[in-house]
C-alpha cells in the first residue's frame, strides 16, 4: 500500500486507529476455547467487529510464537482473512544481518513463499543499515523501524546523547532517512513520549509515526496529535488491550466495536480540527 | 544448561564450535528435495554428522519463518532432535516490551507451550531491560545479549559514543551485567571486530561471548582467542556456511563433518595451549 492510499484509507474511515491483534489464550471469552483454533475464531471476530472503524492491524508475532506451529498457522490465518484496504503490520521487531533480514523480509511480505504479504513490519535498528536495507527492496511494502518505544526501558539506550548531539532515537530517525524515504520507513513513537513528538515531528516531516501505547500504557491520544499530525495525517495510532479484551462474554465482539468506535469517533474529530478531512 | 555444564561440554569435546543451521532450499543438495521436509532432513544428517564435534546448535529463526507455518514446524522438529548436552540457541534477536517479551521466552523456553525448550535465545537490547528481563526468569536459561555485531552497520549505532564516553557496545554490556549474571547473560561479539575483544573481556571478564563471523564472513579464530578466551573457555565460536554447504552432493554431511573437524581440531590446540584441558 502506498502512502496515498493510505491516506485515502483514514479519509474514507475518518480514523487512523491500528488495532493490535495479541491474543492470549488465558484472556479469551470462554466459549471459544472449545474451536479448534480459538485464537483465529478470536481475530475473526474482532475484525468482523472492528474493520470499517480502523485504517490497520497489528498482530504482534509473540503473541502467536508462544503456541509453536499451531500459533503460526494462526497468524498464517489470520493474515489471509485481511481485506486488501486494510494496512496490515507484522510487529515482529525482527533484524538481522544483511542476508537474514532478506529471509525475514521473505517471511512477512512474500505471500509465495511464507503464505503471508503483510504491508509493514516492525525492525530493530540496533544492527544497522545492512539490517535494515533488505526490507526496503520490497515495492510497496514498510519498514517501522523502532525510534522511541513506550515502554520503561526505552531510557535505557534510546535516550543516550551520541556523540554528544542527537539521543539515540533522533540519530536512528537522522541516519534511516538516507536509506529510503517516507513512502517506505515509518517510525515507532510511543504515546508515553508525548513531550519528543515535537522534535521527533521536525526530524522526519512527511513520515508516518505508528503510536503504540495509548490506553492500556497510559498515552493520551490528544497530547499525541498535538504535534505529530502531518499534512498526510501521518500517525497510525494502536490500541490492543482495551480494544480486543473491552469484554469477554459472548458479546466481546460488539464490546469491543463500541471501544474501537469511541476512539474513531475522538479521531474524526481530531482529523476535522486539523482540516484533514 | 549451567555455566559449569557448559564448560563440562567443551572440556570433553575439546571444542568450543557451534554450528549455525540456517537451511535455504536452493542451497541444499538436491536428493533432498523430494523428502517430505527437506529442511529438517538436511538439519538431522547434519546434526548426525558433526554433534560430536561440537558443543552447541544455533538455528536462525529467520530461515525457517521465511517457509511460514511448515518452516515453524521444521524448526520445532530440529529442536526436538538434538539430545540434551547440546547448547541449544534460537538465534531470534527478539526484544519487546516486558509482556510481549515474556511471550518469547515463552515461545523459545517452555517447551510445555511452544513445543521448544531452548537453552539460549539472541536478544536485542534496543528496548532495554524489560525488554530483557523477562528472559533472565527462566531458570538454567540463557539470554545472549547482541552488543558488537559481525556487519558492517554495526558501525552505525552500536560504535557511537554514548554520554562522551562508552560506545553504545560497551554501554549494553555495562548496563545489562546488572539486570542478570553471567550465568545468565551472554554477549554476541562478532569475530569480524577481533581489536574489541580485549576491551570487551575487560568489561565482562566471566562472561561468554557468542562470536559469529568466522568462516565467510572473513573473521579469524586465532585473533578472537587471543583476548576472547577466559578461565571457563568464555566463547562459543560460530560457523554456519563454511560447514553446513562445505559439499552440495549425496556426501554433504561427510563433507561438514570433515569441515567441523578441522575447526574442532583448531580449538583443541588453542584449548590446550590455554591449559583449559
Amino acid at each position: 500500500m502506498t502512502k496515498a492510499q493510505l491516506f485515502d484509507q483514514i479519509k474514507l474511515k475518518r480514523s487512523f486507529l491500528c488495532i493490535g491483534l495479541d491474543p492470549v489464550l488465558e484472556n479469551l471469552p470462554e466459549h471459544l476455547l472449545d474451536d479448534e483454533d480459538p485464537i483465529f475464531s478470536f481475530n475473526k471476530a474482532i475484525i468482523d467487529a472492528t474493520e470499517d472503524l480502523c485504517v490497520a492491524y497489528k498482530p504482534n508475532t509473540a503473541f502467536y510464537e508462544m503456541y509453536g506451529t499451531k500459533g503460526w498457522n494462526s497468524l498464517q490465518k489470520t493474515w489471509s482473512y485481511f481485506s486488501k484496504d486494510l494496512f496490515t503490520i507484522a510487529d515482529a521487531k525482527r533484524g538481522d544481518i544483511g542476508n537474514t533480514s532478506k529471509m525475514y523480509a521473505a517471511a512477512f511480505f512474500n505471500e509465495e513463499r511464507s503464505g503471508m504479504g503483510f504491508d509493514a513490519v516492525t525492525v530493530a535498528p540496533y544492527m544497522g543499515s545492512d539490517s535494515v536495507v533488505p526490507f526496503l527492496n520490497h515495492e510497496h511494502k514498510w519498514v517501522i523501524l523502532l525510534a522511541l518505544t513506550s515502554n520503561a526501558g526505552s531510557t535505557d539506550f534510546q535516550s543516550l546523547h551520541v556523540g554528544g548531539k542527537n539521543r539515540l532515537y533522533e540519530e536512528v530517525i537522522a541516519r534511516s532517512s538516507k536509506w529510503g524515504n517516507s513512502e517506505q520507513i515509518m517510525y515507532v513513537v510511543g504515546a508515553t513520549k508525548a513531550d519528543a513528538f515535537e522534535s521527533l515531528r521536525a526530524l522526519a516531516p512527511d513520515s508516518f509515526f505508528l503510536v503504540p501505547g495509548i490506553g492500556a500504557q497510559g498515552g493520551s491520544l490528544a497530547e499525541v496529535c498535538r504535534f505529530g499530525l502531518n499534512k498526510t495525517c501521518g500517525l497510525l495510532v494502536n490500541s490492543a488491550r482495551q480494544i480486543i479484551y473491552a469484554g469477554k462474554g459472548t458479546d466481546f465482539a460488539e464490546m469491543a466495536r463500541a471501544e474501537a468506535l469511541k476512539v474513531q469517533q475522538e479521531m474524526e474529530v481530531i482529523l476535522h480540527q486539523h482540516d484533514l478531512i
